[in-house]
This record gives structure tokens, C-alpha cells and sequence, in this order.
């Protein structure tokens, strides 16, 4: 069952050997809700310069857009969703990232490619604004079936 | 006093409306630790990298590279460690964060600096190496005095 598990994991991507081999569950778990703050605050402070609630500020809203595009993937990559982590600190990743990893990694690309594409968008007050509601359907998608409520 | 101690925030830019107006403490707190925690993942991930002890992956070094560049000032720069941010939530930070800010946004500048130059550096892995040396530096000279032992 375990070896079945793992074959899964490597398929979808989740496994890596760094994961395995030097990070615990409840680090990666730690890094894993640190990475959705981060998201949270960046799309937070870029929301409110597109809807206009504080000024647009170009080199500030560059800088929250590099953090998503770079930051994105590497929780999937660079191991926070490993074997077992769904165990060890208190957390909202649902069962389902571990029982359907495929699906997971497929939710969780989408949010990645979404955030690739905010740092050309967030040149401009107009095309952040686009890029980000397409972005917060990918949040929605994945925190819909991945995250407890 | 709470007059002069926002003054000598504002002059070390520590305090900016949207910190005040948006962020509660408990949140800035949490922003802050999720961004070490970033920091501290990606610096490994380089300094595995660097030291040969996971193979040199340009794509993934200039990735962390961008994180931290983009990320680093923003814990200061964003809303982290307003007023009253030294409660509201477990956290290391040291006393002297608040009542000596001048030289705590000095020894944070230095960590930002250093990090703005991961992305053209991570090109290499000679390169890397020096540059994440002087990253750590300006890491430990920042958490001798402003982190609690």
C-alpha cells in the first residue's frame, strides 16, 4: 500500500528526493501554510492597488508579483505536501492531497501558471486586475476541494 | 511617548499607512514568521546547491534567488513590525526591534541588499557560494541583536 502511495506521489510530482530525504513532516507542513500567508498578504497588497483601495505603486506591485510567480510552484516542488505530512502540526490541507494526488497537482498548477503570469500584468493597474481574478479562480478551485473547511 | 514612538518609526519607514489602517498585529506577526520561514527554505535549498550536496539546477536556484530578492524587504517595507506588534501572538523578535528601529530597518536593509543580488548570482555555482555568504552574514548580524535566544 505504501509502495503504491509513493508511485502515485513520484507520478503526480510530489515526491522529490530533497523531500524525503531532509525535510520532516512538520517542517514542510510549517513551510507549506508559511508559503500560503505569503501568497495571501501578496495577493492582498495587489488586490487592493487594482480595486484602487490604496494607490497603484508599480515597483511594489512588481515586487508582490515576482514573490507569487517565484514562490508558487516550490511548495508542490520542493517538498510541503510529502508523504506523511499529512500529520504532524496542525494544518487545512484535506485528506484528498494525499488520496488523489494527480487531481491535487493539476488543481495546484493552475494557481502556479496563474501566478507565472502577474509580474507582465502588473505593469499596468488594468492587466493586474484581469490577471488577478484569474488567479483567485485558481485559489478558489484548489481551496474548494483541497483545503478543510 | 506613543506620539514620539511612532515619529521614530516613521523615520526609520517602519510605519506605513496600510500597516496601520489593514494589518492586525496578530496578522503582522504571523506575515513575519511565514517569511523567515520562506527565507530560511530557500537559503537551504541555494546552500545545498552551492555546497554540492543536491546537483546545481539553475532553474530552481534562480527561482529561490527571486524569492528572497523580491521578499526580503517586504516584511519591513509592508506592515511586520508595526506598533504593537511585540504582542498578540508567540513570536522571537527581540524588545529591541521597537525601541531602537533605526538600527533594526539598518541590520534589515543589509539582509535586503544582500539578497537583491541572489538573482544574478544564482547564474553559478561559484558565483552562489559567495553571494549566499554574504547573505549569511547579514542574516546572523541581524538575528544576534533582534532575534530572542
Amino acid at each position: 500500500m505504501k509502495q503504491k502511495y509513493l508511485a502515485a506521489l513520484l507520478v503526480a510530482g510530489l515526491a522529490t528526493s530533497a523531500a524525503f530525504a531532509q525535510v520532516k513532516p512538520e517542517q514542510q507542513i510549517e513551510y507549506r501554510k508559511s508559503a500560503m500567508t505569503v501568497f495571501a498578504r501578496s495577493t492582498g497588497a495587489l488586490n487592493a492597488m487594482a480595486k484602487g483601495d490604496v494607490p497603484f505603486n508599480k515597483d511594489v506591485a512588481q515586487r508582490h508579483a515576482a514573490v507569487l510567480a517565484n514562490l508558487s510552484d516550490l511548495p508542490l516542488s520542493g517538498g510541503a505536501f510529502g508523504p506523511g505530512t499529512d500529520k504532524g502540526a496542525p494544518h487545512k490541507s484535506d485528506a484528498k492531497v494525499w488520496s488523489e494526488p494527480e487531481k491535487f497537482k493539476a488543481a495546484f498548477d493552475k494557481f502556479a501558471t496563474a501566478a507565472r503570469a502577474l509580474p507582465a500584468a502588473a505593469a499596468e493597474q488594468g492587466t493586474l486586475k484581469t490577471a488577478l481574478a484569474d488567479l483567485g479562480k485558481t485559489c478558489k478551485g484548489c481551496h474548494d476541494d483541497y483545503r478543510s473547511k
